[in-house]
Formats: structure tokens, sequence, C-alpha cells
């Protein structure tokens, strides 16, 4: 339970009703309490950080002025949702976000009314908003609809496509968008004019000439007059703020004001409450604000695992850590361009997470960062491909659902040489459904011209991305997050035969036939009950020879991916088996036909029963009397 | 073989280097002989257009003085490129074009090395171009690149994600980007200052004091002088012209200017051939120009069949044309929308294509045309349904693969109410590989949470729709281009049980299991062979029980269907009868793992064996006895 003592005005805070009762002189006081609260409780759990802190005076602000959940408060992205979940009925759960069962780390519709739009990718909520607002003025709804959305946010091209419908529709919708500038992309020189700006174009004044105006004018395009007048307020003002993208998309621009000064902020969101038609309100905040420690680091405190606030983040020292498939990667990547100097590596916008800090230093010029741009990020690889350049993309499975019409139509039916280094395939864990790449074997195998490999161990995961690197034509390596069984992926660059299996173990009547991140259990399950097990290494093309050549000495197989059994890799065996006529019992081991909450990788792929416990469940379950026999090693 | 007489100049051209042999004051007339031959070839062949008109003076500038093919002209879309195909060796075959062997309607990099970057799909262009100068920079190359692209293919979010990156580059990519504007969006009162300005912002003198003051002040963003310099420029401009969006994404603007003007254009080109850093210049077009019926009804000669260009497009008198399935879906969104007040409809810029003609005149308010944007016009649609909307979103299967994350974050993770009615599904044909729709069967199934319909007939199809309304989630109703078998859709708005297949007939031995188009096939060859045949309606969910029925008394399978076999319709029939212990033989029929290539949709489904004769053939190599028994019926 919240502390009263030290929280005197937060503990009596459940919902944003209770937030409402206060005057608004206290409201800065509580935004402290706030601040403080999530400090201590995100020290505790680990979560989100640096971005909730950013937010903390305009969540207070949106849910005092805003009658939420009646009004539809949008949060793009998500990840700076945590004080919006403590003053919307959450505040005594927030410090089991992430945990199975615990408050999503994320908007989630099934958890809250608050939650009006599930996310987890950006870049989503002006195009929802938008949805809402019109479905509402279709219904002579008066709610309001409010999106928020980071500076970050807006590269993605989604954002812009719902400006442009947004700003050019008739009748116009009601809609304010706040973009919510953290990046200090605002220089200092214009930062003086923040304030002054804020004010003179917030102002119910200014605003009341000009929607008399209008009315004088008319607001059509078509006016020459009233659109002189529009274009002469938007370049007076465009000489000193960020405003003109936005007006000529045809959004009423206000600000920049100050996001961390509530009364700036309330006098902003009042002006801009009576207005009608699609409203953008400029705010500038600080990612970490109040934590000295995450002002200073805002991509080192953008998430965290559980801290001291005193002491802050502290690097853990003692055992050497185990590197990650993203720290192969990295490695990879760096060695790689070393050895071919027309390797080129792209990321949307996820330099830290992808593992590309090591080489955006170390070969800057061969480095390329489209900001959140998936779909732009793919087809800049196949335009620098038609010129023989080697580009690697590197991406988590769940953001190249962005990039699948660029991957089918500029990369594939091209047939052009760029590899795909998937990160974070299969299950994810605790970011939950929005962030699972559960589909990705299925979206890509049937796609032409594709080689794609999943690998059972680290060292596997380097050669295949040498192997990508090296054929010439589309590939795809996925794998997942987090560790590997452990090997050692060493320092040289050799390459897989593209097709062929790895035999891990000969046993008899049944095969397992693994992909990737299931080989381990597999194996494991294959020693316990004396059964061949097959790394298949790869997903497409799948090997034809060995898979005929089991089906003549095995009764059944098994196949096991951490990947939606439909149209999965399980799914390609079958059609294999079939197109040849092989006629032998497949049981399907994978992903169920469900989005997965968020839990750890290991209760997911439990509850999907592609641990070694449920292998060995299923495998006895279709041939109990497998269990009766020993092991062919033990028999051998 | 050209007319020498009529085409005096062109019919020396084969090649671009032909036509650098020519002065600069004979290119207008080059220009004529060019707009004459692209009326009389497409008169006799058919295919776009209007398009091809409008870029006539901008292609011979473009190849007069770039030395292409060394030089990369990259065309966005490729309606336009016609012109294009006719100056760079394809001149006496363009009127093959469309045909199963002929000219590709598109550019496409296996037929010219003049077509840099294959395509289809619009707003890929600035990113394939970004891509091929960063790698020609890397090489130490000096080719120049030149993106052409169309102001509708700028509403585009990946066109606005690939300015927005070349926009920031550090070092500056050196790249032009034609901003080819047809649509008449700058106004008459900005009209008349547009050859001033474009004279004026492209004339050398100017460009060189802009070029010494960066070497004064610095170009750098951090340098404030220069920033203020630049800031200066570009609102003083943007008082006149719309050079601010591009101006603020960091392009030098140049323009407008008339892109029929052929010594307006070579000036301006030559000025932006020596400029580096990232270019836009701004041509403004007619489309359809120099032939005035084109230039009258932009619409509807943006793609042509045959015709005779002394009288235009006629309409065919005579018999009663079949409804397309356009044509069903058309009449059923009005229908429904008269007796389901909150149904709205979306489309992505496809307002003829996907048949919303008359639902947008019928239904303005509830008509939502996003430009090409198919992310946000997915999301949007979530949007909607959050507030209790019903929304179906109109979009070719091609397209759709656009709004793949937005299918699966938006709609289906959070379970929405939100019908895709998908046109152009399966084999497309003269279109080629960009626009065919042969995977939506497999992305779509492994997306959990949705139905997924395939209708054998145009009554299916109404029904199918229908039912995806109704039901409560997301759906998707897949429909072929063109015509059905020919059934009569009627004016009901009945629903379908979901996951209910249809027995058609009911043969011995082998069933034929047909998905949505290839139903009419399978049962010509079911009554034939005297097979059961299944109309199997739902991709997803399966009709578990009939399947499970039809094993009991079939020794085997044969699953019929346009989309690929990987991960597609009749590899979910494997996966049941797997999970199931359902062992049969099941023999998977459909498109290919292979892009195809333009050709008609006939020829193209007999290619991949799925049209009568090659699923007879199919099953008789199968089982060969079957042929020697008398059909079911016959002894019967």
């Amino acid at each position: 339970m919240i502390d009263s003592t030290r929280y005197p005005r937060l503990s009596q805070v459940q919902t944003p009703a209770d937030l409402r009762r206060f005057g608004e002189d206290e409201l800065p006081a509580i935004a402290e309490e706030l601040r403080a609260y999530l400090i201590e409780s995100v020290g505790k759990s680990g979560g989100h950080f640096a971005a909730g802190l950013g937010v903390i005076e305009l969540t207070v602000a949106l849910h005092y002025l805003y009658q939420t959940p009646a009004d539809q408060l949008v949060w793009d992205v998500g990840h700076q949702t945590y004080p919006h979940k403590i003053l919307t009925g959450r505040r005594d759960q927030i410090h089991t976000v992430k945990q199975k069962d615990g408050v999503a780390p994320f908007p989630k519709r099934e958890e809250s009314p608050y939650d009006t739009f599930g996310v987890g990718h950006s870049s989503t909520s002006i195009s929802a908003a938008l949805g809402m607002a019109i479905a509402l003025q279709q219904a002579g709804d008066e709610r309001k609809v409010v999106a928020v959305i980071g500076d970050g946010a807006m590269t993605a091209g989604m954002a812009y496509e719902a400006l442009n419908h947004a700003g050019g529709m008739d009748p116009e919708p009601n809609l304010l968008v706040i973009l919510n500038d953290n990046r200090m992309s605002i220089s200092e020189a214009v930062g003086g004019l923040t304030k002054m700006l804020g004010r003179a174009t917030g102002s119910r004044t200014l605003n009341a000439i000009r929607e008399g105006g209008k009315k004088i004018l008319g607001d059509k395009k078509s006016n020459p007059t009233a659109r002189f007048v529009r274009r002469w307020e938007e370049h007076w003002k465009g000489m000193f703020v960020p405003s003109t993208l936005f007006e000529e998309m045809g959004f009423h621009y206000t600000g920049p004001i100050d996001g961390h000064d509530l009364p700036a902020l309330l006098g902003a969101l009042k002006t801009l409450k009576t207005l009608k038609g699609p409203q953008l309100l400029h705010v500038i905040t600080t990612k970490g604000k109040g934590y000295e420690l995450a002002e200073g680091d805002q991509i080192g405190y953008h998430a965290v695992g559980p801290f001291d606030p005193e002491k802050g983040l502290v690097a853990k020292a003692g055992a050497v850590k185990k590197p990650t498939y993203t720290d192969i990667f990295s490695d990879w990547l760096c060695d790689m361009a070393a050895a071919d100097p027309k390797l080129l590596g792209i990321t949307p916008a996820m330099r830290e997470g992808s593992g590309l800090v090591r080489f955006s230093k170390e070969y800057p010029l061969r480095y390329f960062d489209t900001a959140i741009a998936e779909q732009h990020a793919v087809t800049l690889a196949a335009g620098m491909a038609t010129q023989g350049a080697k580009p690697v993309v590197a991406i988590y499975s769940t953001f190249l659902q962005r990039a699948y019409d660029q991957l089918v139509h500029d990369v594939a039916v091209q047939d052009l040489d760029v590899l795909f280094a998937i990160d974070r395939g299969g299950v994810v864990g605790p970011d939950g459904a929005t962030h699972a790449g559960n589909l990705d074997l299925s979206f890509l195998r049937c796609v032409p011209n594709m080689v794609v490999m999943a690998p059972a161990d680290e060292a596997e995961a380097r050669q295949m991305l040498t192997t990508g690197h090296r054929h010439v034509g589309p590939a795809a390596v996925r794998y997942p997050r987090g560790t590997g069984p452990g090997t050692v992926a060493g320092t040289e660059l050799t390459t897989l035969p593209i097709g062929k299996a790895q035999v891990r173990r000969e046993g008899r009547r049944i095969a397992l036939l693994a992909f990737g991140a299931s080989v381990p259990a597999a194996e494991k399950v294959g020693e316990e009950l004396g059964l061949t097990v097959v790394n298949m290494r790869f997903v497409k093309p799948l090997d034809r020879t060995l898979l005929l050549q089991l089906a003549q000495d095995h009764e059944g197989f098994v196949t096991i991916e951490d990947n939606v059994v439909a149209g999965g890799a399980g799914s390609g065996v079958s059609e294999l088996f079939n197109a040849e006529g092989v006629l032998r019992p497949v049981l399907h081991l994978g992903l169920p036909d469900a989005f997965q909450h968020h839990a750890s990788r290991e209760d997911l792929l439990a509850e999907a029963g592609i641990d070694a416990a449920g292998i060995r469940a299923a495998v006895l379950k279709r041939w109990p009397d497998i269990a009766t026999q020993p092991p062919l090693s033990a028999a051998g």
C-alpha cells in the first residue's frame, strides 16, 4: 500500500475523478508526489522509466482537464504510460509491471477503460485518435479525443499519413495531437522564445481573433483572402517555431510550451479544449525529468531493471555475462565489416536494442539510422543492393511487420542481395503481445526467393549471418531475445551449406525436427527418449534429401519451433512430405493461435508446450509406448 | 516497325545515346513525335496512358542530360514509364505491353539496364534512390541518381520517411528528387508566379550566391547565423510556393516549373546537375497532356484497353457485362450502409479500383479516402472500431502488405471489429509480380483472431461480406480480380455460419477441398472423375467437423487454392489432420514458390496447374487408377 505520510495527496488519488477534486494550485505538488512514487516503484520493479518521468505534468494536466475515461486519451508507443496507469486505478499494482499477471508495460484495452488503444509499436496514435474522432462525430458524440506522440514517433511514415489525412478532411475532425518533444531538437536559440510564443498563440484572445477571422473570411481553402491570412500567420510563426510542417498539413499549431510548467500546460489545454478542428500542441519535455541520473543518461534509463534510486544504475560486477544473440550479431557485424568493405549496416532507430552501437562507432560512414522508418529502411537497403553494396538490415521481428511490403515488393521480387538480421524472433516475453515475434517464420516462408535461417546456438548464429551475407539474394537470420545455450561464437567467418540440416543425434522410431531456439530442448528430450534429433537450421529451403531419408526409417516426426504452428516451419515439413507422397504422422509443436500475454520467455515457452517438459509430454501423448522402451543409447 | 515518315526523328532513336546526338532545339519536336507514338501504340495495345503523356518532356530531358543507364533514373510507381521504355530500346516492342512475354507495364530490372528499380507499388523511389546514392558515394562513384515521384505518391508515409532521412544525413547524399505534380494542387493564384520563381530559384546565379553563403557561414545546423539565413530564405519562398515542407526536411527546393516547357526543364536540370546534397525539383505537369480527351478525363484514361485515338474511349454497347467481384462489393457496401448506419467505408486512394465510387456519392460523410496511406487506413479503422463503428477497409491484396503490421498490432491483437474487403486476391495477371495477391492467405492465416473467407462465387462473396460485417472481430473476405462464375448476388443481406464448409458434390475415394476462386475448376474435375468436392469457404477457421468426417471415408485429399502453397489454406488442412492424428495423403495444389511474370490470369492459373486441366492431371498423376474407374454418378 502507498505510504500516506510520504504521499499525502497521491494516496488520495485512485482515479482521475479523485484528482479533479484538488485545486489547480495543488497540482504541482501532486506531480512531485507522482514523480517520487514512480521513481520508487520502478526502482523496485524495473521497467520503462525515463519516458514516464518526462510526462508527469502532462499526464496530470490531461486527466485533470479531460473527462477520462469518457474522453479518449491515446498514448503513442506507451513507454510513457506508467504515470497514467498510476493515476487510473493501477497505483498499487504498478510494481507488478511486466510480470506475469501483473500490469502490462503498455496501454492495454483489456486492462483498463482508461487505456483506449493498445500500443507497443510507435506512431499509431494519430491514426487511432482520428478514427475515434470520426466515429464519435458520426454518432453526434461530443467527447474529446487527444493523442500524445513523441518527436521520435513523428518520424514514422504512418504518423505523417495520419496528419495529412486529418489536416485535409472536410468536415474537419475534432482532434488534439500533442507533440511531446523531448529530444531538444529545438535548439537553445529558439528555446528563448518558447514561453512567449506559447503564451501568445495559446491565449484565448488570439485564438478568438483567429476564430472570428475564420467566420468573416470563411475558412475554405478556396477563399484567397482567407488563404493569404492563413499563410501569413503560418509563416510569421514559422520564422521562429517549427510550426510550418503541421500548418501545411492543415493543423492549427500551438506552442512550443514547457511541458513541465503545469500552469502553462493547463492554460494551453483549456484554450485548446474550446477549439474545433485538428489542433496540434507542441510541448517540450525532458526525458528522465526530475531524476538527475536519468536526465543525464536518457538511453541508459529508457528501460531499467530494479535499482536503488539513491545510487542509480550500477554496473554488475562478478561473473562475466553470457553474450546475448544481440551481442553475437554486434560482434559479427564489425568483423564482417572489416572483412567486406561493401557491407553497410541499417537500423530503424534501434541502435542499442539491435546491437549496432559498436558498429556505429567503428564504421560511422557505413552506419545508417533511418529513424523510426522500417519501410524506408528496407527499400533503402534494396536501393543499395542494386549498386552492388551488401546491406544488412538489423530489425526486431515484430517491427519487420512494418516493412513487409518492402521486403516482398522491393527486395524479394527483385531478388536483391539484402540480409535481414532479425532479433527478438519467437517468444519475446515481458513486453507482451505487441512485441512478440511469433509470426515471422510464417510470413517469411511464403515469400519466394527468401532464404530463412534460425540458429540453434550462438556459434551457428554467427555462421548463419556469414552465410546470409555471402549468399547473393535475400536472406534472413532469425534469432531469439536474450541468451542461447552458450556456445562460443568465435571470430571466424565461416558459412553453412544452404538448405542443409544437421543431425544432432541418431535415435529410433521418431525424429524430432527442431528449428532455432527449440533445438536444445528437443535435444534433451531426444536423449531421454532415444529419439533422433535434427537441428533443421533452414526454414527455407528445407533439407529435402535428409527429410526423405529420415522418412525411410522413422515412423513419425515432431516439428518444434518458437513460431505459430499456422504456416510455420513445421508446416513446411508437412508440405514437403505431402508433395513427395510421404505418409508419416507429423506432430507440429509451436506457439498457439492466440496472442500471448506478457510473462517471462520461459513461462511462455512452457505454456506453449515447447520447453523440454512440454515436448516430452506431447511426444508421449502421441506415442505412449515410447516411454516403456529403453533409449537407444542405453540399449545399444 | 516505326514509320520513319511520320516519326522522322524518333525513328532514329533506339537508345538515349541516339537522343543525345540531336541538338537541344530539336527536342521539342522529338517530344511531339514521342507523344504521338505513345498515343498510337497504346491505342493499339491498351495500357497505362495518361501518366505517360504527362511526362513526355521530362523523360526526354532526363535521358538527354543524364548519362543513362550509367546515371540511375528511378521512376516511382511506374505507370508513367512507357515513354521511358520507348526511348530506351523498347520502342518497337511497346505494343506488346502487359502481354505474356511482352514488355512489362512497369520498370523491371530483368528487362532493361535502364530500369534501375522495379516498381508497381507507389512511393518507393526516394528510398531506393537514396540507397543507390549512398552506395555510389561509398564506392567513390560520381554517377548521378534521380528519383521521379508524383504528388499522389508523396502522400505515403514511406516517401516522407525517405525525405526525412535523406534531408538529415551527414555527409549529405547527392540525390535529385523530382516531384511530378500533376494534380493541380497548386491553385491558380500561385500558378501565376510559377515561371518567375522557377527561373529565379533555378538560375545558376542565385544558387551560386547560396552556395557561396554556405561556404562563408558553414552549413551546419549548429550555426545560428546560417540557420537564420536558411530560415529566412525558406520562409520568404514559403510565402509563395510549397517549398517549406521540403526545406524543413533538409532538401534544397527548386520550382515550381512547367514540366511541359522543355527549355525550362533543361535549364533547371542543368543547374541541378552541378549541385551537391539533396535537391528537390518541383515540376507541374498535366496528366494526359496533348491528348485532349485524356486531359479531360484523367481517371478514365489512367489505364485503357485498345481504342481508336480519333474517337477516344467508347462505352461498349451490346450484352450486359457480367459484374466483377469489385461490382459485387460495391453494391454490397451501399446496401449494407443503408441497413447499418454504423458502417464506415475506407479506401487508401483506390476509390475506382476497389469499387467505392457509388458509396462515395451516396454516403459522402461515411466515406474516407486516406490517400496512398495503407498503414494509416488500417489503424484509422481500428480507432473507429474502438468507438463502436463498423469500418470496412477496401484494399487490394498486394497493397494490404503495406499495412501488415497495422492489421496485426492494431486490429488483431486488440480483436477489433474491422472488416477487410480484399480485392485482387490470388493471381492478378497482366500487372505482373508487383501486383500479385499470391501471399495473402499465408500472411493472414497465421494471425490469431482473424476470420479469413474466400468466396467461390458472386452470391457467396456478398454473403461473406455480410458475415464479416456482422461478425464482431477482425475478418477478411478475399476475392479475385475480374468476374466469377456468374451467380446472381441478389439484394439480401444474409450470413453464412462461420467455419462451415459446403459439400458441393459427394463422390468417392478422393475429396477435392477447394478454396475461393478454385471451386469452379475443382467442381468440374470432381464431376469428371466422380470425386467429392468441397467449397471450403473458410480458410480460418477450418471446418474441423466436416474434415474429420470426410477423413473417415476418403482415402486422399487434394487442396486447391489460388495462393502459394507455402503456408496457404491447404497447409492449414494438413496442420489440422496432423493435430488430430489423421493420416491420409494430401496433395496441395496452389501457386508456385516463385514470383509469376505478367500474363493473363487464365495463363497464370494454367501455368500453376490450378485450372481444371491442371487439377485433373495432378489428381491422375497421384492416383492413376482413378481414371480407369467410372465416375460415381455414372456407376450409381
